[in-house]
């Protein structure tokens, strides 16, 4: 008897992974992968540290092949074959071999869309010149390769300061390379907040990278022996023999669409909680869909690998008869940049704010903290700049973000899967996580984000925030409990200082008829001098983050401006 | 309006988070905290790491003062304050005061018991000789220290190869010493199971410590010049000048003993979940008492820090009128040891069996993998070794253990927020954690452990384990599916041997009258193996963890013949 013929366009990620797990499910099933390019499965996330020959030997790139795919799964895969339409009437593809010119038609009982994304192209003059790349393919980075070995670049422009601009960037310094990066938004990695994004501008200018925000490409020129020139829109123009662009991606849907397939106004492929297209015998996945974001409850793109490969899975399993359900996405996400790394799981601030979600339906609060990585008597601890979003109804997590040197994947994984079983800030408080000194603290990092919000949710402190800062109102006053070395160091200006160990003794000079905003370095001290406030009849708030917080808020405004405008809480 | 008196005993974890919790609840709220030795709030975990020079002062040992206690929450820490006796009909406790020698009695409204846990006294002569010392406490190490320093020891004995024990192994040969590991038991670190703790062993053997298992200590004598002689019951001897007992801790009981409150079998204090003693004015917290856990639902002991802590602020908030529980414990621990770390959440294999809770109420499964810690791709991949516990019957996690180098504690911390949260493997499966080629895989071990065990769960395929393969069944078929050069390395005796991309083809040799067990290096292409041959009508098993768990197992049971007896299942 023979099995159903499974068509997958697409051999990377979610195409490799259907194909693998519908053969595992189904002996019988004719399972064949059409793949444009010349490779099957490769590690394209592992592209930029090819270039920066972190990763050496381009085999290492190739997770499978075709031989594999045969040997081990009896797949068929069929490398340079494009698929060029769907004949969704007779359950038929049409594909295009490059390698010999030649069309034909395949049948197929189930049709896995799996194409992918395309590297964004924006709307600049010059894109095709020599020396310009995009990072999509092995091919693309072996010619990146190429210009920095042989040809001696000694400057590149990334344009885009997203993960693949930075991983870029990163890479590019390592191979000696001086890089200017172009960003247009006003912040880099735009899908975080700006203040979680500063540390990694920092970063960057430490290692000489010429970071300019806002800024935006109009075209690119040949420049004769010296390249490349990036011509500005502010006038301002870049010299370089390379050029990067790496604005993002965008799902693959011509196919889809010329057959008719329902599109999302995102430009995803459409397709239900099994994976199924507006076709029910045709499954998309990967880059090339959106999918439900579970937090927002909208759909999303989210083109990372993880998904894909779940995905995969799952639409394997529906054509294979079987009854599961992809879950959604909460958009977890990491980027390493030199020493330092920047996670998120959940929508930013950002997000919940431009969706409209921050006040309704979740009433929204945030905290920050910096706790260190490991406890601090053991050496070498490092500090995570943490930041949780939690509603204020029922403590529910809503999102996350750390950006430090160490210890900032831990804890968003486990916040991460904290959220996906609708945890709470009261769950972070009690988490029972790893602890020797050299590993953690007794009081996590997690807890210690669960305990301070949940003391918010609680009622038993209100929090301001950095932001607030720029506002205070004239009925407030500013109390800085800090000892007095660090109050010369610098403090918020117009704050009264009273140390926290002198402030039982003097809480008499402080007025009873206004609001007391008090602050410390990072908001462990004026939470124990707010909570002593209250108690005292006073009405009194912490600022979340502290001193700390507040200056990086500051930096981030100063080389950002404008960005926070229209966030006001 | 004076508030309650609230008396701690004892004030190192539990008590000092209890003391400022207690505080920032209520401020009216007459706080002391009585400690019986010369420090408050002192980092006990960081002891051994303090003998191993690794934390070079001890003040970095000293988290707080009595006088920051003071300044910051007017706290009053009395030192070298032991109480020795609790007057609860008068509500007052009798107090030592060993620096002027003066007994004095304290009232309370609350009492708070903190007080920790003592070294185990093990029942071997000459534990009080010069040169033999217990881990406990700041005096503890820095007279250790000085045996190193000062006295130039150059080998050490360490009884107990524990969490603690270990601990000072790796920071005495650190500081050069050779050392011999005595432990009674036939395994190290008897909380995992065995199989778990082996690589540990492998490191020490590299580090040229003399480990010894099934070692009963009978007796410890003075040998002149070369200090001190450990006899075993064996009759084999151990010379070394200094010698560290570290074979566990007991709660300390006595204070509450002698007050009548109630004491549980395994020796601690017994407390509701409002850390409540069987006297509604007394609360208890940390190593002196027992709490539930939450996977076996028995009483047990977990002296740790983090728990301790959480304890300290959940009495805090019940006396300060809170209603709030303690959740019970998951027993999450993790020991470093050199380059490699062990971790454990949830109750081992052993113990889910010496329970009687394996087969029921919760129908065990277990499975092993070894995933790289980031993706295979990118260089510096280490494997981790992960053993996950859970049941058929819904696929709710029970426990999990990992060992390796790199990224162990981060998956375990994953798991166990997973299992505080009541998640199942297909939790696991789906968990959307954090990925780029140097942080993780597109499926991260979270994932590959959820994924294999979901397939457990959902039947898609059985399992056999490394145990089974010495009583392999007459009618049960071996099968290597490995590349022949593996095979040639070393296989099971009697294995037959196909590879995976040649099983398809030669599928017609293998007996349909024989159940097939097949294995591979670590289970993956077998699993593809067992999938297809059941496809086929075969009855065909997958041994969990492969080749590499089998060897794993044979070296543990060969150094430690005779630990798996009646473990059969």
């Amino acid at each position: 008897m023979k099995g159903k013929r499974i068509c997958i366009v697409g051999g990377v990620a979610g195409g490799a992974s259907c194909a693998a797990r519908a053969r595992r499910l189904d002996e019988r099933a004719e399972i064949i992968i059409f793949e444009r390019g010349p490779f099957v499965s490769f590690a394209n996330c592992g592209l930029p540290y090819y270039v920066g020959d972190v990763i050496r030997r381009e085999e290492h790139l190739l997770v499978a092949t075709p031989e594999m795919f045969r040997q081990r799964f009896n797949i068929e895969v069929r490398l340079h074959s494009e698929v060029v339409g769907i004949d969704r009437e007779g359950r038929r593809i049409l594909v295009r071999d490059h390698q010999t010119g030649r069309d034909y038609h395949e049948a197929y009982d189930a049709l896995v869309l799996a194409p992918g994304a395309s590297p964004v192209r924006p709307p600049i003059e010059g894109l095709d010149l020599p020396g310009v790349f995009f990072v999509r393919t092995i091919p693309d980075s072996r010619a990146i390769r190429r210009m920095i070995d042989e040809r001696n670049a000694g400057s590149a422009v990334v344009v885009g300061g997203g993960y693949i601009g930075l991983e870029m960037t990163e890479n590019l310094v390592r191979r000696g390379l001086q890089v200017t990066v172009l960003e247009m938004q006003r912040q880099l990695m735009p899908a975080c907040d700006p203040e979680m994004v500063w540390p990694l501008q920092e970063v960057l200018a430490e290692k000489g990278v010429d970071v300019r925000l806002g800024a935006q490409v109009e075209r690119i020129k040949e420049a004769g022996s010296e390249g490349l020139t990036v011509r500005l829109r502010s006038g301002e123009s870049v010299r370089a023999p390379l050029v990067i662009v790496a604005v993002g991606v965008r799902p693959e849907v011509q196919l889809a669409r010329d057959a008719g397939l329902t599109v999302g106004q995102l430009g995803g492929i459409r397709v239900d909680d099994k994976m199924q297209t507006s076709d029910p015998a045709i499954w998309a996945v990967g880059d090339a869909v959106e999918v439900v974001h579970v937090v927002t409850g909208r759909q999303t793109l989210l083109p990372l690998a993880g998904p894909a490969n779940r995905q995969g899975r799952i639409a394997a399993d529906v054509i294979c008869g079987r009854d599961v359900r992809f879950r959604g996405v909460q958009g977890t996400a990491v980027v390493g940049l030199f020493d330092h790394v920047l996670t998120i799981t959940g929508p930013s601030e950002k997000t919940l704010k431009a969706l409209g979600l921050w006040n309704d339906p979740y009433d929204c609060e945030k905290i920050y903290l910096h706790p260190g990585h490991h406890a601090s008597y053991y050496p070498g601890a490092e500090t995570i700049a943490m930041k949780l979003v939690f509603s204020r109804k029922d403590g529910k997590i809503l999102g996350f973000q750390a950006v430090g040197k160490k210890g900032a994947v831990r804890r968003t994984d486990v916040i991460a899967m904290a959220m996906q079983k609708g945890g709470t800030v009261f769950d972070l408080e009690e988490a029972e996580l790893c602890y020797a000194p050299q590993f953690g603290s007794a009081k996590d990092p997690v807890n210690l984000a669960g305990m301070i919000a949940a003391n918010v949710v609680r009622g038993d402190v209100d929090v301001v925030h950095a932001e607030d800062m720029d506002r205070v109102p004239q009925d407030v006053l500013v109390l800085d409990v800090r000892e007095p070395f660090e109050f010369r160091r610098g403090h918020i200006p117009g704050a009264v200082h009273i140390p926290l160990g002198a402030l039982r003794q003097r809480m008499d000079e402080l007025p009873r008829d206004r609001e007391i905003w008090a602050y410390c370095y990072v908001g462990q001290r004026s939470y124990v001098a707010a909570r002593a406030l209250r108690q005292y009849g006073y009405r009194a708030k912490n600022l979340s983050g502290g001193y700390r917080s507040y200056t990086t808020w500051r930096k981030a405004l100063g080389k950002a401006s404008g960005v926070f405008e229209g966030q006001g809480r």
